[in-house]
């Protein structure tokens, strides 16, 4: 298979984008990587994306948004692995350059979450977990993450304070970045005194409810010159795992076997170990998540994950700062764009132009994106080519 | 790329499975197709649904369905291009193939349509066009078709005796196929006096609603003897096209240009001709989609495809049988399966074990799959290795 390299990417401010419609907000971002990227055309497409059939009423995604980029008749497809959809959709257009079937394809993510009542959105978000047998018996995803935080409080002694820390430190990060829906500080008192929503997460334990959409340009490396002067991003490797959606089938709550098994691939595939990574953007859909994930991603030992934010070893001059972007709890969560987001960021971090929460020195970095309740995990290592 | 060969597929009888979930379905379909390739692992699967999330409330398929069938953890993944979402899983399956990623990967398909009132499905369907221009106004899909079938009535004198020997055609294969949903023959008269849907829809000018699964497993040419003695089916070619989801940014209402464009891709990448093929299976989710289909693959002149039902030519033992299968018509229509179900027949045909409905002599067979009204079209040749 051959040298993959991203070209370009884009994205723009995320939050409630009421006066914009899902194929406005995607086609915006798709213009940004395109004219980044510099490229005149596109030989196909994959857009990620949860669940646009219950939260705006559009199936047909590919089609619709290749139309209205101007792009048809090339092959143009969504892909959906709940909220790993967007590191879903970048892996297959990883796949479609290496395989040399194309050349030029555009990776998306997009989500219009807003346009539905609240109980709506629970809902839709709620199909990425079991429906048969957990969303039956009226499980939500904070209620399902909540069971987690438990379960490693009582396991390791992981404390409110330590989840809390999580969230200060990537609304830290995030009220850096120009693309955050919520690009404020917080502090460890407002996490914990803010109401409760399934204890022991209050709201600002949660990444919030988004629109918006971000896409990436991937071209062959060594066509890279023929497109841009831009410093390419290697792609160093690829991987996806998967774990029962259920929570109730799972030996350990507090172990995400999927993340891990997704992040042995990847470490493998790049011939690369944790400590080679300069910063790792992760999947915080909630705090105990980010804590979850650095365990199961080889940064912590098990159980240790609560140190990372409280010891400042995840902040950005740490040891591993982990989403310097300010990760879905600040920068905000449109499902199937978050894993394409991710992309936007490190690649961002990697041309060394990501301004005031520039990684110094970034010349590797990962991305972890996950579905439900790890249900299943899409990781990618990039670095400078 | 690598030569890919089909060794094994699986499906059961389709219709209004009641008593058995999505998950079931569709892992006893995986299970039948894993047993006829003779295979003891897969390295990877994709899943083709549309939407999953309207009918039974569950996104997050890829996941779910690895984890049932017992292959987790493995990279598995849903695709969706509305009823085109089978043939895109069989794309992606043979790409993972093609490139060298993968060795043994599984390609479904999956809808589970009844468990819902009738009202649900004809909106979860609808959302396979342009919700914001089409939906918004109140088409549905027979709506949609019966615009076109007025065209191609008013631009080439179609009749509805024409439409209503598609049916017939149709039903009269289907009844010979044990996997129908309805395998009963029906005479035009019936057709043309059955309710009316959408003029000039009547109902037995429309697919049915319907429950079902169907898969297939694919691994590279060369390692075909390491699994089975099963005579192997090669993939000639893949192909994949879309154009304007909405009806009303078309030229020309009667002609499919991303049938016509996959088609093309398909012939130049198998270097054969629409008369080189012993047989078709198309996507004839109303009897004029049929009709122009055939015109759009090349195989009637523009504007006369309502000659080939009635002439016989499009029959069992005609110039190019289309749809031994039943087609969608008799055979049933559970969206995201319909695709891979095409992929059975044209398996089964080139065996040389179809039965009753055998193509005497298949060598080569096409299956083209559509989304919506022809705003995605995925095609495949495939021939005797």
């Amino acid at each position: 298979m051959r040298d993959v390299a991203v070209i370009g990417v884009g994205m723009q401010k995320w939050g409630e984008l009421w006066e914009k419609s899902l194929r406005d907000i995607f086609t915006e971002s798709a213009m940004l990587a395109i004219d980044d990227a510099g490229v005149d055309h596109i030989d196909s497409m994959y857009v990620g994306c949860m669940s646009s059939g219950l939260f705006v009423g559009q199936e047909h995604l590919g089609s619709l948004l290749a139309d209205y980029l101007g792009v048809a008749p090339i092959p143009a497809l969504r892909v959906e692995s709940a909220c790993a959809s967007g590191g879903a959709a970048f892996r297959q257009a990883f796949f479609d350059v290496a395989s040399g079937a194309n050349d030029v394809v555009l990776a998306g993510g997009v989500e219009k979450m807003t346009d539905i009542d609240g109980g709506g959105a629970t809902f839709a978000l709620s199909t990425a977990a079991d429906a048969e047998y957990e969303v039956y018996n009226g499980v939500t995803f904070p209620g399902l993450y909540a069971m987690i935080a438990v379960a490693h409080m009582n396991a390791y002694g992981t404390t409110r304070e330590q989840l809390a820390a999580v969230a200060v430190k990537n609304h830290k990060n995030g009220a850096k970045n120009p693309h955050a829906q919520y690009p404020f500080e917080v502090t460890v008192e407002q996490v914990l005194s803010s109401v409760m929503i399934a204890d022991p997460l209050t709201i600002l334990d949660c990444s919030p409810i988004t629109d918006g959409a971000a896409a990436a340009i991937l071209c062959p490396l060594d066509m890279v010159g023929d497109f841009t002067d831009n410093e390419p991003v290697k792609i160093l490797s690829s991987a996806h795992a998967t774990d029962s959606i259920a929570l109730h089938s799972r030996k350990d709550l507090t172990w995400l076997s999927a993340v891990a098994k997704a992040g042995q691939i990847a470490y493998e595939g790049a011939g690369l170990t944790p400590s080679d990574l300069d910063f790792v953007e992760v999947h915080d859909c909630f705090t105990i998540a980010e804590i979850a994930v650095i365990e199961a991603l080889g940064f912590f030992e098990k159980g240790k994950g609560g140190t990372g934010a409280v010891s400042g070893e995840t902040a950005m001059g740490g040891r591993i700062p982990v989403n310097p972007s300010g990760g879905l709890k600040s920068k905000g969560h449109p499902v199937g764009a978050t894993g394409i987001a991710q992309i936007v960021e490190t690649v961002t971090q990697l041309r060394g132009v990501a301004g005031e929460r520039q990684v110094d020195g970034a010349k590797i970095g990962m991305t972890q994106n996950m579905g439900g309740t790890g249900g299943s995990c899409v990781a990618h290592i990039l670095g400078k080519a």
